[in-house]
């Protein structure tokens, strides 16, 4: 066990920063009261009827407590290989990030070939302390492993906290061959690091795609065939065996399909270190969204599949397969400037994919577990907050205990709203849950026990958020 | 949501009834020190430097708080089919299992052929209530379905918070066939009970213990071989399959076997409601034990299996397919009012099965999963208390937050221990554990806020300890 | 390898008995047309043009010469354990079988309580003999072991070459527990014999059967929900464990569901000696037979299931999971004297199960196989004749090769003919059947090389049959 | 069924030209005397004591008549990508395979990038012509699909009945990806020809072979460590998932673990038209031969595993997973014009992989399966001659009944022979089996009728052996 922590350095002697009064928390009683006593930053004390002087008051009375979401899965002001830019700064993307009960996201610092991955980082690292609202920690997208980047920028990158590597086994210009995989795998797991994929067959996507293009079959809703439940299934099979081979510990992002599930849990099973995510769109959007008007604005790798894939990610989630929830926010407008780079009239395989999540992530996954009694408040903030701080060695986040940080999110479990067509608070311009009713919605949402949000008014300050160092796990 | 709970029935508004002062908790430092303010039993507030009155203060300094062990299986002052008294009352056992480490116990009222259940419950919670030094519950053993058993009694039983019926698949007198498994189960469902099962092939296990006989084999060492792996893994396929059929809610008691927890992970993924549970002795035993001297002291059914065994339900733990550890303490000394009630030179199979584990459970737990690092603080308590809580409906114990009841048990983690023939607090007279050293000891332990042990010194109070009725789920 | 037959010993030296002239055997050319000789019973040559002169000629021009059908599992002159006494006699049932084409039938001689072993099969033998138009052997249906069947007449009579034992894991009074299964399986693996198993749940079987009765579902449409698939994949999973404990050599009986299948194949995949048939009824017929009129015809056990079994079956004997394919004719006229034995209204659970099928087996798989291409002309007489043969060591059945009896059908393709109501020669009352087109039916056949269908008419002697002794495996 | 077959164009009708006396056949009395009818170079007649005339008389007393062997994998006269000329040609490879009782080869027509696949298998053609004693057949080695080749040459090719493509999922320069794989599997399927792989994930071969040679480990010996196994699993499990997509007929080539056939069983279980073999070196041979004097000898790929493995393939060819055992037959002598064409201190990467085993595949396993037991005389005909012919469309080989070329060798059951160092009939120089007894061997083999080995001496004509167009299946 680690020794001599110093609990006094951030604990203030003669009273509380804050007192949140009368909050609802999870108790054998399931409304006890509960008051919460934030001290430089973190939550000191947490009981009922608190008598300490306190600086502030915030009346908590019918609300419930919860830890502040952790969005291990976001783009925010990145380049994509294509050069397009996407919609949101990360001013932006962390005020939608916490209008929706967000306090801690995950980004990408992207690689592209020619780039050293330590600079990439600097100049990403320095996006973020300019504009992000709340704390924040980045994955190395790794796109070249030569040129000093493996043997030099990587491990030292790792070592000062960035202890997460995403690589694709898809998209041209960042795909990774198996060899090169292998080779950052056996890397990570001497450095410390969670490798992080993007799981699809490239050969299957390629196959389909050509296939498709060449019978005329261009239009958007194709992209779901060109995108095979095949490919994910091959690919992920394939990580978890390279997992296996390296001894390294690996995460497969946006698990959409049933056998993709099954393949983690045998992997899990036989003592592969392999966590698992996956998103609301493919646990609440099936492929007929691809059936609707504007299909584009539903356009995701890998695409949403069927109703019985839905249900076997409930249950990859209910048996622990699934450990995490994240929004893979990926903000494109629909128009020329981001979907539509290449046309109104391009191919669907050239059309951007990704689609804003930030906000809806956690009402979302509150109406469905919560509100309708799937799994419970216990599992929602485990799949929501808990667990992708623990995956990605976020010590100080993901729970309401003395001594983490008092990123609380404070939620009214009756407050009710529909999703309208341009509703959120991102760069994005629409919303692809439009139409959807949810019960249950963040109300105040607490940054290192300083608001954000404030009675559903945003307050946030852009480069309040800080950089968290991935601790080794 | 449940609604109107009434926080102020417990809590005491003009101070703590007791404090404690710096425990260590987990936190972001891993050693942060804080207090526990308890009121009415209950935990209150949680937070460094509380600065409320308190009735009495207990410095916890250098020691970790952790909830106090639940240990959902034990047999305590149970009468067997055979007629044999277990050596321990109520008094003994809860004595035993406070000086341990745990705060809650559950274990079995027997039906025998011919009683009421009404009856057996009643008289055994009058045991309860005479001897009882720290809070429990009970499983009903259901040994006859028919004479108003599953008409009347056990739906009303079930009804008024004994939520658990416990089967057996062998053993004469109380083994259920098929038809009545079913029933059973059908019935719980109905009325919200979890069927909690002893599943080994009560076929092979007569079939090899006839051969072993003929044979001459008659040696307690032959024990192993009359319980066939294959017993197991074909009763808990079977009994996934009838939960499967029937929707009930199961949990297999002590798996022992690498099949067995693969049979248990394939029915949860597909979507079974089936729990699990393994036992100490089949963690840190294996069948070698049989080949020591006086073997009697280690017999168990199922009985001990390989190496290879144990590393796969430690996997079974870290995967989440097992999320319970108990004792399974059945005391019988080695003696003719216990083991050798048939004899001294009595053949293997009219041995009583079953060893003492009350005291030691949270002991080798903590030391194999914290001192030596293989899963950590959380898993542990979360294997020993708040899973078992969680499981049974067991909804103020198992979680240390305002609201709990304040059964709290801190732990000296660098204090070792190496243990003796004859060392614990039962009635057994031996401990199957001789020889081994731990390191990580409980030091005090708190029933509902009340210390039953203090500083290592016994100071439980029979009869204190209260019945709890189980939550429907 | 065997050493010292003696070929001369059936070899005619001075001409065949009989010369069959220009059949169409499959050969590279598929259609080459070739002569068979034969002597003694036995085919001496094959080849085409034969110029030995021969007592008789058979001009086979234009048919196709495959080997006689082996159907290894219909109840024929048995007493049921109601005491029912079903329909055919070894003349109606062989007569049948021969105007289907089939030249060997495996049959039961049925134990019932009280019985010795080798009376019953005395009994049942001389029944054979008197009857019995081609050759046949028995399986022992054991309903009790004790009372010196186990221990003298069963192994007796399996050196005597009654190497199959038929056991039920349901139905009252011929029922076996887990033990004296395992007792069996052990003392057949002894001796050298197969044990067949018709696998259902009993318990399931009850359960299911007590809730419809209770709810007023008494028609014989519910009776296939009283056998739910549940039932078959729990028996089947328990009786390959079992098989694989003991070592014993097992069949499973008519597989009906696509688990089950899977769980034959995982057990021949782990080196367990476990064979599988699966019939007619579950190929060509499914749950909603129990919807027609008079549903009583198509009650058996297990019921036909959905048409996704149907396609799991023809994948498994694809894969070489199942490789027999027998009738399970079980005669009952749809009357008093039978079906109905318990009343017009009788509730499901005492109509008698079982349809006829003796006669339709092969056309029905030559229809299905060869004519409609789904696996081909050797796959057909591999399922249906070389396999069943080899399976019950019926050394000298099933293949037209030198040496091997000269049981041949010669089939005409291309002739078609759609069942009526009552067309078979059985003494069953119905055809099962009725209103289903088939094309290839068997025109000529010969049993030991004597007609007993010549172009289509019986010409078959009561009696002519021999017993097979079973070879040791 | 195909129609209008000509058998009268090969029948002579005034006699035989060989007929072979008093062979043992496997009949009901395992040992029958039969004789051989030989017309036109098939097998017209099969019976005892044929009385026709005969141009020529062959006594076979004593001997085993079997279909000749079909070795559907074997390198001859093949130039590698690296340049090296192997040691065969088509005479000395196919002598060696007479002389071990094969008449039929599938050898390897290579393409290079570069050369048009027409020229390649136009070329490859006329040496066989000129060279082959035995009749053969081509597989094509793509190395590239653009050109023309797939476009016109393949399919074309596969029209005159080349219906086998063999790829790599390895290898520099012959190495296709997974876009150009399944381009090549649609493109089969469509063509109606089966694509046969080596498949091995390339990276994970590189990635060990990378740190190998950087640990200075870079003797023969660190081969088989070159070659993980999870490199030959991943890319089955890969290849199957492919042929599940595309719908393509595959074959996997030399199995050589346990879990490589457990997932191919599974992908044949769903349907997936896979095929394996495996081949005697994985059989007969395990990783411990790398560690005896000049391992080189024993280096191929994949590399021999452990002697679980081995039980395993046993146990898959039992199962009927694995149908094929085929010699994989790659000749390179022990010096610089062979396996150390890069010097004899060459890294383990640059040693030419393979051993000769043309001549060695047959006894051995007729020692394995029929002499010691394991799997019997009609298990060794099919898995030798049958399922190879069928797989590959050979359709007038690999039976011994009337139709089929009379390619039959006849075998000495009781004849031994230790295998010596130099002792083989190829040019390979060593023999990998040196000092292995077998017991039954090859005797006489015939060629379409015509001997080419007598007694043990070789008798063949170079250029004898014709090209067999494979037929659609």
């Amino acid at each position: 066990m680690k020794q001599n922590a110093n609990w006094g350095a951030w604990m203030k002697q003669d009273g509380f920063d804050l007192l949140i009064k009368g909050a609802t928390v999870v108790s054998p009683d399931a409304t006890a009261l509960c008051d919460f006593g934030i001290s430089g930053g973190r939550i000191a004390t947490i009981g009922p009827d608190l008598v300490h002087p306190a600086d502030e008051i915030l009346d908590a009375t019918g609300l419930l407590a919860l830890p502040g979401g952790v969005d291990t899965h976001c783009h925010i002001e990145q380049v994509s290989g294509a050069g397009l830019l996407n919609a949101d700064t990360f001013e932006s993307a962390t005020r939608s990030a916490a209008m929706g009960g967000t306090t801690t996201v995950v980004s990408f610092a992207a690689q592209h070939p020619g780039h050293r991955m330590r600079k990439v980082v600097d100049d990403y690292a320095a996006l973020a302390r300019k504009g992000a609202v709340i704390d924040h920690a980045f994955h190395m997208i790794v796109a070249e492993t030569g040129n000093g980047n493996l043997a030099e920028d990587i491990p030292a990158l790792i070592a000062e906290g960035h202890r997460s590597i995403k690589i694709f086994t898809t998209y041209d210009k960042v795909r990774q061959d198996d060899k090169s995989i292998l080779d950052l795998m056996a890397a990570a797991r001497r450095a410390g690091a969670l490798v992080c994929i993007h799981a699809e067959n490239d050969g299957l996507i390629r196959h389909e795609t050509e296939r498709l293009l060449a019978e005329g079959k261009t239009g958007p809703r194709h992209h779901a065939a060109s995108h095979p439940r095949a490919a994910e299934i091959e690919a992920i099979d394939r990580m978890c065996r390279f997992a296996e081979f390296t001894g390294a510990r690996v995460m497969i992002f946006h698990v959409s399909t049933a056998e993709g599930a099954a393949i983690i849990r045998n992997a899990q099973a036989r003592g592969v270190a392999v966590l698992a995510e996956t998103c609301p769109h493919y646990l609440f959007m099936d492929e007929s969204v691809l059936d609707r008007e504007d299909p584009a604005r539903f356009l995701c790798s890998p695409p949403q599949r069927t109703p019985q894939d839905q249900e076997a990610l409930w249950q990859a989630m209910e048996d622990g397969t699934i450990t995490l929830v994240t929004s893979d926010h990926a903000p494109y407008r629909m128009d020329e400037t981001g979907k539509f780079a290449n046309g109104f009239d391009a191919p669907f395989n050239r059309i951007a994919n990704g689609m804003p999540g930030l906000e809806t992530r956690l009402p979302l996954m509150f109406d469905a577990m919560v509100t309708k009694g799937r799994m419970g408040l216990d599992a929602f903030a485990a799949l929501t907050a808990t667990a992708p701080a623990a995956a990605f060695g976020l010590d100080t986040k993901g729970r309401l205990a003395p001594g983490f940080d008092a990123d609380i999110t404070l939620w009214d479990p009756e407050r009710r709203r529909v999703y309208r067509r341009d509703d959120l608070n991102d760069n994005v311009g629409y919303n692809p849950y439009e139409g959807v009713e949810v019960t249950g919605l963040p109300v105040t949402v607490l940054s290192r026990g300083t608001p954000v949000v404030r009675d559903g008014d945003y307050c946030g300050t852009p480069g309040a958020g800080r950089w968290l160092p991935m601790s080794r796990p």
